[in-house]
């Protein structure tokens, strides 16, 4: 056994070829995120997908995937459109707090403007 | 060949069985939703993953794949990390606004204390 073998070769107990799709984004000291990106989608859809990408797009591709399918194994009914979900809600809890403050501001502004009118008529 | 199969069965051109897993959510009429599902998860990965899930989970499971798949698709090196990403974005700014209406609020108020101070002291 070659020691050097990629996580993915290692995992799928084959040779790691010279120009394994895999083995810049898969080292072997990182087992687990082979392991979760196999789960999900399997090793042939992934070297499918990395494939039909040229080559500098493919680490934040392996990237993206792994994020994903960490998602999926985690949170296996929502995967991370949970996350896309909660996120929303953010924006709408910020967004409501922006209007709020905003309709703040406008009072502020009206009980500055008519101090300063009653002050002229003094 | 029968018309009732289920679109995942046609896909696949095989014999839709009483009980396929598929079926309740691949209706013939939508053969997109199974051929995007496919195509970045593979079928018997697919399965897997619903066997793996209660019944009255599997139809929002269904969906969030369906939905992480067309990301994918649709962009082949972020999928739907690219949402998550723009919506992190959003919160920035929605959050950075927040701040600076709530700076405003605050500059108001002191004015309005400010020129009511002043009142007392004429």
């Amino acid at each position: 056994m070659n020691p050097k073998r990629c996580a993915a070769c290692k995992y799928l107990r084959r040779r790691c070829p010279k120009d394994c799709i895999f083995a810049p984004y898969f080292p072997p000291n990182d087992p687990a995120k082979f392991a979760c990106i196999h789960r999900i989608y399997g090793a042939g859809n992934v070297s499918k997908m990395l494939q039909q990408l040229p080559d500098q797009t493919r680490a934040e591709a392996v990237e993206s995937l792994c994020f994903e399918a960490k998602c999926r194994v985690d949170d296996p009914v929502y995967g991370c459109v949970g996350i896309i979900h909660l996120l929303q809600t953010q924006i709408q809890n910020a967004q409501n707090e922006l209007a709020k403050t905003q309709a703040e501001v406008a009072v502020a502004q009206t009980k500055v403007g008519q101090t300063q009118n009653s002050d002229q008529f003094m």
